[in-house]
This record gives structure tokens, C-alpha cells and sequence, in this order.
């Protein structure tokens, strides 16, 4: 089964029962971010993991099973993002990108962070004057290569 | 004078001087990461830490002054960014972007992270497997206004 | 159920009821832009003015429910606008632009106008020499951050 | 002489002079945010509107003359703006769009507000929680020609 | 009804009952490109315009009565278009629009020739040399507001 | 000399002298639009047109010379035009672009109208509601062959 | 019919009766490369020639009779073209144009080879180093009008 | 030197010796299409070859040695071309490029015509109806491999 | 059958029968990245290869036979590519491009290498570092024909 | 000093001194197209390879120092790459790119090939069929974090 059709499924189960990504989550005995970035179709999981999702959700084998495979990644969000919220993330790239790259280079030497061997946490920080959103991005250093 | 000039000649003094972001940031009194987008066109300077970035870069009043004014922001990278440092970034938000709206509107609502009362960190977390590169991204939450 | 075929139901119902959007508004008790956007499904209503909609245009439970999740903004429209309607604000970014970013930055400092901490209303002025769209933007103003 | 070159002088001029755009056009007599477009390259002013700014500022007599010439518009700003400032500008037609061309067609019927026969203002209202800025676009309706 | 729909239903009608859209345009009593461009969903007749064409098509009163809306307009064709006829006239105002632009300006001062209160009639004229299309666009000349 | 470059000293001359582009066409003895475009590299001129606007303008023998190369045609302007006039003509091909099509292959059969041997007029009709832009396009209708 | 579903039926019926593009065109009495492009939803046939590839092939009536029809051209294939075959032809303009309009302006003088009074063949020559593909591009030469 | 500095001294080089291209390429010995195409910054001379150009034009000896240098190919024209005796090629691609692959395939197989081991020619055969522009693409075929 | 869907009825009939691309390519007696190519819609298999194919994965007819037809290549993927893996070997091409046309026209001459006299290997590279991805181009080098 | 003009600095010293890319890398003790890489611009060398490079060309000490400073890299190559001999790279993207996919996933799990951890040759096969080019692109396999 394609990833696109197993979403709609998952959100839909995931709705109708009522259940936070948090929620699933914790049963499923990993990160919150990454849990929905798998049920999203944007990362493989675990054969156990899988099975675990589809008991709390009740889902098809089919739609289970499809969690194991490896998606095509990046398809399902359009660039520049027309929704605000992913926006604002596209804006700071433009805006810190610079200075990202400046000081990179100079805390760790050239290279980059990694998109793959990295990990992403959400979290709410209240305020009184106005909760706040952490969001931590954590990538390993992946140096360049002199060959 | 013009942004991307006061740029250029902010970059061969800070080369020329052996300064760091960190150190500037130190002296200047703000976080590195907002005084490294500062220094790079992207952000407004307070005219006493102008004065205090002129004086450790020994700038002149010209070069100072354009750190006072507004820039036209975010006109520095192509999107998509052909650097990889920047790319990963972009990468992030195609496969975690709807992960991450999906968890926003669940821990706070219909909004936005903001892009503007928002503050950001560059970390270096030692790990005998490859350094890590911490980010940590701090925005207000915003909620749409209903009206 | 998606947002998209929410709005062709509801816009169908609109339409065989022969309900305006000003009379719908009346009743949810909100402002006719803001009311006309959540049905065409670019904003989320609190459950008791999308019960209220639900009650007025005979819509199914699952299409009432429909207002309250928070949309996927933007995907209605392609950019540039091919509608002439449309087109014309598109213009007028292109045209006064740059002044607004100037006197903004002068009357208000380093910011930005609120999209999301926003309203908009559109009225009608009659004029002998051709009736007058006045549209009215109101927006927070957002400093940036210095941090 | 070209309205890029004349712009940038108008820009160091008014810099050096320490005159607001509001100041200037009570001067000229005329709207704040016109006499900004006109002085920025994309509207045309009046030759007794172009003396008045050429002695307030104090310009050649070649970019006085030149404000008197109809530019070609548009051409300041890449689509879409990479300015936050701008961009909100750009996000709202996506969101509020749909809701301006049904609205704009329910109140004035099948046509479009005049971006040529039109004015704009922008304005500072006070608030304890944030002040607000306040656009005001007013523009001709034009009903579309049955022939 | 979309008007995507009522297009394709029209044009088959049209074929079936082998009426050129001269024939059609007069029984209705206005200038046949407008008459084909309301039926190829481009502009919204009154109520007894529509009447009538739904007579001579024989058209369901569904089809009908999508004629009376504003449509979403320019949404029929890729920009640049691929189709050669219509692609001449792209190539027409990329060769031809310096001239345009600045012969409009000298003639008529600062402003637009309205593309909504605007006629547009294609006619042959029969040449030993190889017949020729002539195409007139009538538009309104809308000066630029000074405010 | 690149056409670009003359372009700029043909408008500078133009300029001082203070003549209409009617009024250097009646000189040349050819149409007013044609003689825009040429003088705007956009069409290639006979030696002796050529040598009639040099002596009007009183240009030096290589601008003249360059009037009369073929140019590369179509790199004055991008597309979509930013600029409001040439806009206009924009839209008109996506909203009557369909109508045209449907009727030149209705009154002539499948064929273009050529852009090439072509000719282009603009006139003003004064009109007390507001006076009118007729732009007449004339070109040899092309029918496609059959082999 | 639209011509995207009869070229679909056409190149089944194609298939299924083993039939080469050159044996149709022979039955047909046109040349293969004309024939290939009507059948392909590129080209309008005469009635007696669509009959006659009705009869060839099989076809119902109303594929037939869609092949008299003009066609929206290009619209098959994407720019640039994925299609290695297909790009290459893209890339001999890249390389070769310019030399092309070069050449055509010295050979001819100014204007173009006609895409519409144009025909176009493609030849097989055996080569014991590797057989060659020869395509002949056969247009009129179009002057360009001086008006 | 850069090829694009050589190829604009060769150009008025040639324009000041008043030499054909075909001229030119009768005394290097090698084809028009080819020779032209060289010394545009498309192709590589033989030294031989570029020793003869430097000897015929009057070219500097780094003029003459750029000429032997491989070029960045392609980089001359924009896509799609703006010039429309270029867009006509291009357009040719979009309307006859279905069946060119179409037949390739069925008379060769499956594979491409090469854009490398390839010839072109220009020429122009005289007609009492309007003389006809000639051009041969000879390609090799190249077979894919199946490995 | 159109590849699209043939490829979709491949991988399932695949992964019900859990063979890997290996040991269908073993069975074929082919190369394992061939005939994934193959089998994606990218590649045309002789006949006794495709009814290999027929009979490991139980295909049928229809499906087998549109393995021997010559694809529409490219259209599988957008560019540039949103999934990681792809991504990386696009960045590879931007990165290190300019150093393969050097070093490609120092070892070899003014050329390309082909990519359709080509084949690729995909290997893995056991390593107690991490094991390495071994992709190994190799094309036939095609000289640029002077001619 | 800017790598740009670095890179241009060292392409005329490398051609003056007429050394191969070969020569310099084995003088530097680095791989080809690693040193060629970092000479144009796209990798970060050590000071003692800097240093090596720049004896061997005799640079001045800011061309020497420029390139042990991480650079912007990608920026040298517009996508899709108009050169042949790139663009056949990206060709190969599109045509083996869903292939590479399955095979990397079937061969190693959910991941990617690094292009950081990475290294590239390009070697000289001869064969009396035409020689061939034999790349090998050789990254470290990053599994995807679950977390």
C-alpha cells in the first residue's frame, strides 16, 4: 500500500479515536516528532514499532506493513510552503541561513549537520507573555571529506 | 551605505582582526547568533552596540551607521539553498514540516511559531561518536486571531 | 474530512439556500471576511459557530467537524493569481512595496505587520463616480527580536 | 536619468537631510504613502510636485526631472518577497484571498478593485497589548464590460 | 455547476448542433468573442443572456445558471502558452510591449489601458496575399491616481 | 554597438530633443509603433531609416549602423511583465486567449496569425467617459500545412 | 472527443494491428512524420484523410471525426523534456542557435523559418560506423514586415 | 581569455572585415553550421583552425587560443527563447516532438540521435512562393545499452 | 499498458513474492540495476528478458509486453529531487561538476560521457567505519564531431 | 579574498604554467578531483595543501589563504546544467535515480549515500570500441535515525 493512501487512513483512525501524536507516542516507546514523521510517510519503522501502531489505531495489515517500507521521501509539502506555520521555518532559513553557515564553520570546521543521523524535539514553554515554541534540532557533524 | 557593502567589509575586518562571532558577541553583549546575522545584513543593531561592533572592527562612521537601519531581509541565499550546510535545513522541512504542524496545532492551537519574537542558538554537544550540532529555535506561539 | 470538499459542499449549500455571506456572518456572530474564510477553508471556527453554520446551511456532522481543524493554508490559489481579482493586490505588493516596508519601518521601527494576529474587512463606498472598495488590513505590529 | 540611480540618491538624500517620508509629503502636499512610491521609482509626480521635492532635498535638476517621467513599476521586488515585512503582505492574499473575490463579487458583483484609480494609507494605532498598523486600500470598483 | 463542466457540456452541445459562435453571438445579441468567452467560462452573462443560450444549446438549467457567476478567471491556459496561436501573442507583447508602454505613456500620460472595461473583436479581412487577422482591443484608458 | 546600449542613447536624444515618437515616425515615413520598436531594438531598420534617425537625433555612425542589424528580439522585458501596462496585455491573452483560439480556427481553419508579417497601430478615441486605447493587430493569417 | 483520449485509442488500435507510422502513411498519402503528428494530437486531418485512418484502424466515429478538429498543440510534452531523445533536440538549440541566428540573418536577412509552413522528415542512413538519424526541417523563410 | 569576451571581439572583427560566415568557413576548410558555431563559444577549434580565424580576422593570439579551449556550452540563450526565429525551434520540439520519438523509436529501436557525433546544416532553397530555410540534423543513432 | 501502472503491478507482484532486484536480475542474466531500471519504466528488455520477467513474478501478458516498448524516460522523478537519497547525488553534480568537465576535457578531450552506451553498478563496501556505497558511471567517451 | 576570483586567478596560472590537474593533485598528494574540486572553488583545503598549491603556482598569499576558508558551495552550476557533458549526469538522475533508490534501500535499509563523507574518482579506460569514463562515486551509507 502507497504511503499517501496509508496516512489518510492513520489520520483518520488517529481522529476518530481520539489520540494525541503524544499519546501514540508513548505507547509506541519513542520521540513524539518522529512517531508523526512516520505516520506522516516520512521515515520507516520498526517491524515491532509497526505492529504496535496498528493495534492502538486498528489498522489493515496492509496499512501496517506499509510503515516498514522505506518512503519517498519530501513529496508531500510543496516549496516555498503556502501554509504559514511552515513558512515562518522557510523564512529563517533565509534570514539566519547566513549566519548559521557562518558559525558552523567556525564552531565545528567545514562541513554540516546532518538531515539523516539527526533528531527533532517540539516543545511548549509557557509564558505570561505568550507561550513559547522550542523546537531542537539535533544533527551529528559530518566533517568533509579530503580524499 | 548599502547592506551587502557594509557586509563585504565587515567580513575582511573580522578575518584581518582574528575574531570570532563569539568573542564580538561577547563584546557586544548579545547572542552570537543574532550578532553574526546582524553583522551579515540581516538584522537591526541598537546604535550603542553599532558603536561597539565599529570599535572592536575599528569601522568607519559610514559602515557603523548602516547597522542601524532596517535591511531588506533575506535577499542573501537562493532557495533552494545550493550550499549543503543550508540545504539540510531546507531538507528538514520537507520531511519533518508536517510532523511539525501537525504537533503545533496540537500542543497550542491554530497559529504559527513566530519567525519575529523569536531567538535562536548554535550549540556544540561533544559525543565520542561525532560532535553534534544542537539548534534551538525559540519563537512565540502565536494564535490566529479570530475576529 | 478534508477541507477541500467541505468547501464545495458548504459553497453548494450557500448557493441553494441563497444565504450571502453578510447574513451568514450575522448569525455565526462574526466578521463576514473572517467567517467567508473559515468556510472556504482557510481558518478554524470554535465548535459553536461551526455548529451554528451546520445549523443554518443543513450540513452532516462530519462537515460541521470539518471547520474546526485547523487547515492547510494557502493551496487555493496558484501564485501569480490568474484571476484579475486577485492579480490586482499581487500588483499592488509589486508597486507600493517598497514604500510600505519604508514608512512601516519609520512609524513602527524593525518589524513586521501581523498576518496572524490580524483582521480584514471589506467595505463598500458608493460614489457617484464609481462605487469605492475600501479594504481595510489590521495587523499587530510585531518588533523584531533583539536577543 | 534612470529611476533606480535617481532613487538611490532621493534615498541618501532624505538620509542626510533627516526628513521623514511624512514630512516631506506634507510638504509636497500630498499622501505619505504616494509621495514614497513616487520618490521610490513607481509613481510619477507632477512637475510642480518634482520642484518642491527637488529643493526640499535638494537634487540635481536631472532627478528632479526624472520623477516627472512614468517609470516602469514592479521592478523593485522579486516575487515572492524575501522580506518578512512584505511576504505577510503576499501570505495574505493566499489566505484571505478566496474570501476577497467571493465577498468582492456578493457586495459589487463581477469585477475588480482598480489598483490604478486607487489610494493607500497607512496608519499607527495605539494599543496597550500592541500597537497596530492599520492599511487602508481604496480602490475604484470596475464592473466588467458586457460587449 | 463548476464552470470547467458547463464548458466541456457547451462546447459538445455546440458541435452537435453545428452553430458557429457568430451564430450563436447573434441570437444573443452581443459581440461574439465576448459570447465566447462567457461560454468558455471566462464571463458571467445576465440572467436572460443565459436564457438564451440555454434555449439555442439546449442546455440543462444546471449549466445554465453556472453562466450567471463570476468565474474564476485565466485558470484555461499554461503561461507561456504551448498552443502556437496563442503563443504570437505572448511573442507579440515581448517584441511589441517597449513600444507599447511607451507610445501609451506619450499619448495618454501615466496609466493602464483597462483590461476590464475592454472589448475585443477578431475579424478577417480577405487579401489576394493571404488573408488577415485583424485583432482590435478597446480598453478604457485609466490614468494613474495621484493622492 | 549592442542594441541595448544604443536603445539607451536613441532615449537619451529622444529626450533632449524633445520629439514625439509620432513625430520622428513621420520623419522616417513609416508607422509610429514600428518606429518605437525599431529605435527600441526591437526591429531592424533600412539604411536609409536608419540614416534619417541618426540625422534627427543626431547620432554618432555606429548607434545608426546598429539600427540596422537584426536583433535578438524579446529580451527587454520579463515575463510575466512586473510593469502594470504591459500586464494588462498579459491577462487579456489568459482571459480572452481561449475565445481567440476557438474563434480564428472557426472564420479561418487551423492556422496562426503570424507575428512577423505583422503590423501594429495605436490610436486614442476621445470618449467624455473616459477616453479610449485602440490597439489594432494585424497579421497574415497562416494555415498550417499539410505534407 | 478530446484528443488526448483519441491518441490514446489510436495508438492501442496501432499496436494491436501491428501497423508502422510509414504504412499508415502510406494508406493515408501524407508523409509520416505529418501523419505521426496528426495522430498524436498534434495536427488536423481532412475529412477524407480521417477516414481513412478511421477505416485503417478501426475506429469509432467520434476518434475519427476528432482528428478534423484543430488541436491545443504542445500540450504533450514537458520543457525541458525528461525524454533523452527529445532533449537532445532541446540541447541543439542551446548549442547550435546561436550560429543558427547567425546564419538564417545573413543567408535571408531578418525574420524566421516558419514553424506553420513547414514540413519535417525523418531519414534512416546506414552507416557501417553506426547508422545515422537525418531530420530535415523544411520552413518558409518569413521576412519580418516593416510597417 | 573568456569565451565570451572572444566570441564579442571575433563578432566585430568580422562585422569591420565585412566577411560572411560562410566566408569564413570556405578558408578554415570546415562547415558553416560548424565553423560559426565555434566561434560563438560553442565549440573547439583545432589549433590549425584557430590559427587560420586569427590570420583571417586579425585576432590577438589569446583570442585565437581561447578558440582551442572546450567551452561551458550553452550558456548563450535563455529557455525559452525569447528571439522568435529561436522559439520556433523551440516550438517544434513541443508540437512535433511526440512523433520524432515516436518514429525514432519504431525505425531504429530504442535509443537517441546524438547531439555530439552530430552535423548540421543551413541552406536555402529558392521559391516563387517565398524562398525555404533547409535544415539537416545528421545524428548518429546511439543504441541503448542493455547491460 | 502504459509503464506507469505496469511498474505499480511489478512492485507489488515483487513484494508478494519477496524476491529482491538481485535475484530477479540473476534469474534475467542481466545487470541488477538494469533491470530495476527496466522494471521502474526506465529501460526496454528483449522479448526472452521480459517473459523471463512474466514468469518469476507471474505477470500478465499486457504487463509483460510493456516491457519490451520504449519508455518515456525522466518522468518518474521531479528535479530536483525532494527525497534524500536522490538529492545528495544532485548536490554531488553541483558540487563536484565543475571539477569532472575539467578533469573529463583533460583526460579526454572536448566531449561528454554518454549515458546511453552506459552502464552503472550499485555495490556495498563493507567497512567497520561505516559501510560505503560504491556507485560506479560507465559511459562510453563521445567526442565532439568538428565537422 | 573571494573564491570566484580565486578561481580565476588559479585557472590562468594553471594554464600558464600548462600543468595538469594530475600533475598538481600528485604534487599536492591529494586525490584529482579532490584538488581540482578545491581549486575551483567548492572543497576547503589544508594550510600546508594551500600552501603546496600556491608554491606550485605561484599565487599571491590571499589567493593561497583563500582556500583553506570553507566556501558557499554549488553556485557555479545553474540547474539543470545547460553543458552537455553535465547534463548528462543529471540525465542519469532522472533515468536511474528510482532505480539507485531501491537498490541503496534493498542493499542497506532506510538511508542515503553521504555526499560529505565522500569521494569521488574519474579514470581512463581504453577500449578499441571508444574508450570509456569511468566514474566512481564512493559515499559513507547514513541509516536514517529512528528516535
Amino acid at each position: 500500500m502507497d504511503r499517501t493512501n496509508s496516512t489518510m487512513i492513520i489520520l483518520q483512525a488517529k481522529a476518530e479515536k481520539k489520540l494525541s501524536w503524544q499519546e501514540i507516542a508513548e505507547r509506541v516507546g519513542a520521540a513524539e516528532v518522529w512517531v508523526a514523521t512516520a505516520l506522516l510517510g516520512q521515515a520507516t519503522m520498526a517491524p515491532e514499532q509497526a505492529a504496535k501502531v496498528g493495534e492502538i489505531l486498528a489498522l489493515s495489515p496492509e496499512v501496517t506493513a506499509s510503515l516498514t517500507t522505506p518512503p519517498f521521501r519530501g513529496n508531500a509539502i510543496q516549496m516555498p510552503p503556502s501554509e504559514p506555520a511552515l513558512y515562518r521555518l522557510y523564512e529563517i532559513i533565509m534570514v539566519y541561513g547566513p549566519a548559521f553557515k557562518e558559525i558552523l564553520n567556525e564552531k565545528f570546521g567545514d562541513g554540516i549537520m546532518s538531515a539523516i543521523d539527526y533528531e527533532m524535539h517540539i516543545d511548549k514553554r509557557e509564558d505570561p507573555n505568550g507561550d513559547r515554541v522550542i523546537v531542537t534540532l539535533n544533527g551529528k557533524f559530518l566533517p568533509y571529506k579530503k580524499f
